[in-house]
């Protein structure tokens, strides 16, 4: 084991340059990145456009300094030959050719653009870039209204943002209900009535039939109705960025993104694939997933990192869990969704409460609406939503390690908890809702 | 079994009283509470002191309806009969006597006023019941300085909620560090710190040699040093409440609660015993121990509810954890603490870690520390500690969980969790708590 290359330094590269640094002390790593930046924070765009983060500078960082780790910059890999362990890079000066005894492959993914007639006007963005960030914000000034297309979490917090900043926003959704993969129809309600309160208009179960303008969009048609619109923001999903993989023959899975093992291994012996381009799976269903968050990536890039440098390690698997947030409510999932798990198989049951965060005479107390899902043979959690105004990330966190000890309803509502008024009521949300649940149950 | 009677009706009793309820619909339940209320929330009282919560009547509450449940305040409790099944009873009326199929004995606990001269002085307090709190309040305005003794979650509280009020404030504690139950004396540095920075003058190590005054209190001597006060608050523990229980013949355990076994009976038959007056165990240690919370009564009398009631649970003992707050500080913990868990006998392995609640580039970030205790094994979570301006609680929570579901910190390390820069980092405290805890392990 003399060199590791990675193709694509963001949460999954870099992480598994940290891995394999720390399990082998010798190993030599070099690390390709096409865009001219290391490091930078995609997830905190949509702050950015709101305006809390003032310089969109702020979200780029230079490498961390990992001894003998070579991070090279605009620096785009074009070819792998595994036959003889090498990688085709096109750099400023030209070609070149890197050997490797183990490659990691984190290409990422790309924001799709879906094939919707006027999507090339000006004024009609992704957002997944800082430069696509940047050039969102340089219209800000110069539009009235915008309309997102995609209510996934992007979505949303983009919308939210621009409203923030004075604009007119709808948000057009093709599925029945917003955060489709996050959150149960009946949970989303909650996140749904708090944009309209706020002022966004929300289509769902609509599709957006055209973007019209000449050269700059002027509005979005939705069938019936026609949105004005000097700003679109097309934020319906990322596809993993596979190109290189599949020319290189390793194995694409039916999900889209390159097929791994529980080692993070592609098809291809000492060929690794962590993050957004990679195929990750369920632990639940254990079917294959494409789980496209920085969290994923940096668990897998650990995972594969290790195995790179001649390590052992193996990966758990993904629960999809996330966040996200409108108007200073928290959206926080983990695991399956009623109707995943459905189409996997399982007959789940669930329990909704909606309870104070703090004691009832506690001035400041506020909502917090708590799902949780089980399968009914042994009770094991198997899913978890929660929406509040704080305190619901860390509670899906709680939910996430319990799904991965397959802990049972049961033993959650046995579970040890701290309180005190001024932070929180004496039975809190999770076991409140383990109580309803075990209640239905019997 | 006809008929279940609870004596004390706070958090033990009420749910016993609602597990029994569930577990048997016919079943009559009788509550007997000497206090003329039925529920109080005694954590809140220094919400009240500080003035956060503006009436202490705010803080008393009609017992909650449950069919066939009556309850009886205003009712002593004087002598359990163990042989004939019959609790004797001092009412406003005069005397009566009750019979039981099973009885649950939830007497909690008394604040503990130490064997110190001139405890008995006006201004001098312990804080445990609304009276006490009441009577606090009703002298912020005549005080000008206060000593609070005992440097516990109750003592920094209330000298935190009367520096809030405008009094100088002294905390005595004789033990070396403050909060010495709940943190390791390197984590409660930051707490000392705060306390200090708001003025609060902490003297640790520190016995209180007398307490000075004619009719009313002056001061208190420390030795070299006597500190002005116009009111002293005993804030140094409490003890459980076992004397029926011992009259009764009860066994008491070596903690001075009443010993129970993992089904929360005590050493008699269909007598069941939960709260602050009961001897609870360790899970971790497999110790007995006092854990004197609000969650541990609702946890035990869960369990004393259900089989009193003919149903069948057990109590998976106690992590005591616990969350305690000063000036926007929350304090948590669980599990053992490193001294708890020498004295145990084993050799406790910890790392700690100070990291930012949010990406260091996010607008009011804020440091959250963190640590994490594993024995040197198998590496399993043992204890935690945390201290933040937020979600310290629920990452209790979760290590709670994590305790209880025997996670070793290299699970830990692997598990999911959620992420988005307005909320959390990328790479959030408790798993690069567990990441350095992992390097430290090899």
């Amino acid at each position: 084991m003399d060199h590791i290359v990675i193709i694509g330094f963001e949460s999954a590269g870099i992480t598994a340059a940290s891995a394999a640094r720390t399990t082998n002390r010798d190993v030599k790593i070099t690390a390709v990145e096409r865009q001219p930046y290391a490091i930078y924070h995609p997830c905190a765009i949509p702050s950015a456009i709101e305006g809390t983060i003032k310089d969109m500078g702020d979200l780029i960082e230079p490498a961390p300094k990992m001894p003998n780790v070579e991070v090279r910059t605009s620096t785009e890999a074009t070819g792998i030959n595994p036959d003889d362990q090498t990688v085709e890079l096109k750099t400023d000066g030209g070609t070149e050719e890197l050997e490797y005894d183990s490659l990691i492959i984190s290409t990422g993914s790309n924001a799709i653009k879906p094939p919707i007639t006027g999507r090339d006007l000006d004024g009609v963005h992704v957002l997944k870039t800082i430069e696509d960030g940047q050039a969102i914000i340089n219209e800000i000034g110069k539009a009235e209204n915008a309309v997102v297309v995609g209510g996934g979490c992007i979505g949303i917090e983009a919308a939210a943002a621009l409203n923030e900043r004075g604009l007119n926003v709808s948000i057009v959704e093709m599925l029945p209900s917003l955060l489709p993969g996050l959150l149960d129809s009946d949970m989303v309600k909650t996140v749904g009535e708090r944009l309209e309160d706020m002022g966004i208009k929300v289509y769902r179960g609509t599709r957006v039939e055209e973007i019209l303008g000449d050269d700059r969009v002027k509005s979005v048609s939705i069938g019936e109705e026609e949105l004005p619109a000097e700003l679109v923001i097309l934020a319906v999903g990322v596809e993993p960025e596979v190109e290189l993989a599949k020319n290189a023959g390793i194995e694409i899975g039916e999900t889209g993104g390159i097929k791994t093992d529980q080692h993070t291994c592609t098809s291809i012996d000492e060929i690794y694939a962590a993050g957004d381009c990679a195929e990750s799976f369920s632990p639940i269903t254990n079917q294959p997933i494409l789980s496209q968050f920085a969290t994923t990536a940096i668990r897998m890039g650990k995972v594969a990192g290790t195995n790179a440098a001649g390590g052992s390690a193996s990966y758990l698997g993904s629960l999809n869990t996330a966040v996200t947030w409108a108007y200073g409510l928290e959206i926080a999932a983990t695991g399956v969704t009623t109707k995943a798990a459905e189409e996997a198989g399982f007959q789940p049951v669930s329990a909704r409460t909606r309870v104070s965060s703090k004691p009832h005479y506690y001035p400041g107390a506020k909502p917090i609406t708590t799902k949780i899902t089980v399968e009914p043979e042994q009770h094991k959690i198997i899913g978890g939503q929660i929406i509040g105004t704080e305190g619901a990330s860390e509670r899906a966190n709680l939910l996430a390690l319990a799904i991965q000890k397959e802990t049972t309803i049961e033993e959650l509502a046995k579970s040890d908890y701290c309180y005190s008024p001024p932070i929180n009521d004496c039975i809190g949300p999770l076991v409140v809702t383990a109580e309803t649940l075990i209640r239905k149950l019997r």
